[in-house]
């Protein structure tokens, strides 16, 4: 303990909680396998089907190899209700953490020419049944852009506040991704739309950084589109050449931007960008002050192209999958512990109200 | 999976927080800390106090010392609401599960003379608030005679079965403390009581094996008083001869009989017994089918001799205190997993109902 530091009093299943998704140091390495459609989608490609012909079996299988041969690496796996979390309970171990997802996948086309987007929660599901489950978190995950209508965005802050406070009642950590997305136009990689990134997830993490939102970890988009950023724009990542949009230190300028907006620790996700992308993305956000990552697609996708050859897809999860995840977790060794975010340097975290007749205030009968 | 072995479906919330509490291969080393009034008597003896003039803060600053040192050796730790669980929190590593006691210390006298024990939860305190609360059990202790009358014998088994049923609702693993007593003479210490161990063990074993109880871990009694067995009767473990009752051969048979009338996994208590006295019980109870142990008193105890010295209480739970916590954990190494008591050997876990639709099931909304 640091003299003169802070001692943060949390509540216990928020403690308790949040102790099981990190490493002993508090830094996240979070793996995610509760995508849906983008997984749907990836296994109908890979076998030449549409969509609609991918049965539930074949997602709750791809899933279950997915989350039996990577979380062993993982401090912690998120998972959707449908296909994932009640085959991955008897897999995951011991000590790696367990958060379920809470919304619908996709997003409801709202607003003019229905270009805003609007989450709803999975039907017959709830926080309430995240923790009866036994899960260590609750995750939602919402479009954001600060430019929508005030409708849209009050119809978003309204159930991120909803489930803040369901959380809260239910003593369970509440994880908020936010993802931003153009207004203007349909596709995400615009010159456009990279110019808005930094402004928009800053907006996005002040935003659900407020006390209202409760929320205990925010997990962020990379606050810029790399593949606008010299020297990345010549194609680096993917071989196509792309205007340069910011600098490198506009980049980490974008970066610091969001860390000092996010109240709570924050964790980078990945949203479908290629292992090397989101690597140099995740070693610049540590350095600006994230906590960890919470990432799939970066991690996994490549094993999908192999579907379905599992013995294939096994293989390669074994190898270069299990070194993705690998290497993701050595980029964040010097991410910033999440009790340091919440607490400061050397904080001493404690129970509210620790002490003699605490568990009658807890019990709610005075 | 061993060809033809069973597949057996829990619920996710008594699964995941059953594989917390136990380690890898399935087999319970866990570290009790939930004594209130033993453990006051203790500090009071050992500064020449009477048990009331122990404050709060002492009870619980002695329980944060032993929950320190101890719980990272442990694969799980049982704590008190009261003085415990609150300061026990921040402690507890991210891989060490947590229990937390449900009882109000002591007992209630009741019956003819006061002669019967009666259990009473801690006012304030529920099933719902451990669950809440993050901890991945409740635990229940209760006073059991087969020859109690049957009013008291039906209000310990009511008190049990709405512990269990508030557990099921929970979706949290109950584990029951059985602690038979003798209704004749007020010292358990007698040849008299001593002859009945057994018997009334097996009883208690077999009582709450019953559905209706949803227990899912019996913590029992070594069944049998081995200072009344050859060759331990004279005198080994504490000095003093006492009459021979039973062979090491009855007691290795009383041992089976407890394991076969348990349906649930079991795991053995210390009961304030010596560290020697209870590793002969554990390889014996182990040997017959236990999963191994949740024990506090036969590990730490004498570092309560050393209050209120805390340096010096420190320095003996660092080396002889973890020796002992080691030393019951290797003893406990050929325990019988738990899930394979649960389904059978190479039993393989899975979650009732998995499969498509599950979390609207599960959600109570079909």
């Amino acid at each position: 303990m640091t003299p003169g530091a802070a001692t943060v009093a949390l509540s216990p299943g928020k403690l308790l909680n949040l102790v099981r998704l990190a490493d002993r140091d508090g830094r996240f390495r979070m793996l995610a396998v509760d995508q849906r459609d983008s997984l749907r989608a990836a296994l109908a490609r890979a076998t030449g089907r549409s969509p609609g012909q991918v049965s539930y079996e074949e997602l709750a299988r791809v899933k279950t190899l997915l989350t039996e041969i990577l979380a062993p690496h993982a401090t912690a796996v998120l998972v959707d209700p449908v296909y994932g979390f009640p085959h991955a309970v008897p897999l995951v171990p011991r000590d790696v953490g367990l958060l379920t997802a809470l919304e619908e996948t996709g997003y409801e086309p709202a607003g003019e020419g229905g270009r805003e987007r609007r989450a709803r929660l999975v039907e017959g599901w709830s926080v309430d049944q995240v923790k009866r489950s036994g899960a260590n978190a609750a995750k939602l995950l919402l479009h954001y852009n600060p430019e929508a209508s005030a409708a849209t965005r009050a119809h978003q802050q309204g159930l991120a506040q909803a489930v803040g406070e369901a959380c809260a009642r239910a003593d369970l950590p509440f994880l908020l991704e936010v993802v931003t997305y153009p207004l203007g136009a349909p596709a995400a990689d615009t010159p456009e739309f990279a110019r808005d990134r930094p402004r928009y997830t800053a907006a996005a993490a002040e935003e659900f950084s407020q006390e209202r939102y409760r929320v205990d970890v925010l997990k962020l988009e990379f606050p810029a589109d790399l593949r606008y950023c010299p020297p990345f724009h010549h194609g680096v990542f993917d071989g196509r050449e792309r205007p340069a949009v910011y600098t490198l230190t506009e980049v980490r300028a974008a970066c610091r931007a969001v860390s000092e907006a996010a109240r709570p620790p924050w964790v980078l996700l990945s949203g479908g960008v290629g292992i090397d992308e989101f690597l140099v993305g995740l070693e610049l956000a540590v350095e600006a002050g994230a906590s960890g990552f919470l990432c799939g697609r970066a991690i996994w996708q490549p094993a999908l192209a192999r579907y379905p050859d599992l013995t294939a897809m096994e293989a390669w999860l074994r190898t270069a999958g299990t070194r993705n995840l690998l290497r993701a977790g050595a980029a964040a060794v010097g991410a910033r512990p999440w009790f340091e975010v919440v607490g400061g340097p050397g904080a001493r975290l404690q129970v509210r109200e620790a002490g003699e007749g605490w568990h009658r205030k807890y019990g709610g009968t005075p």
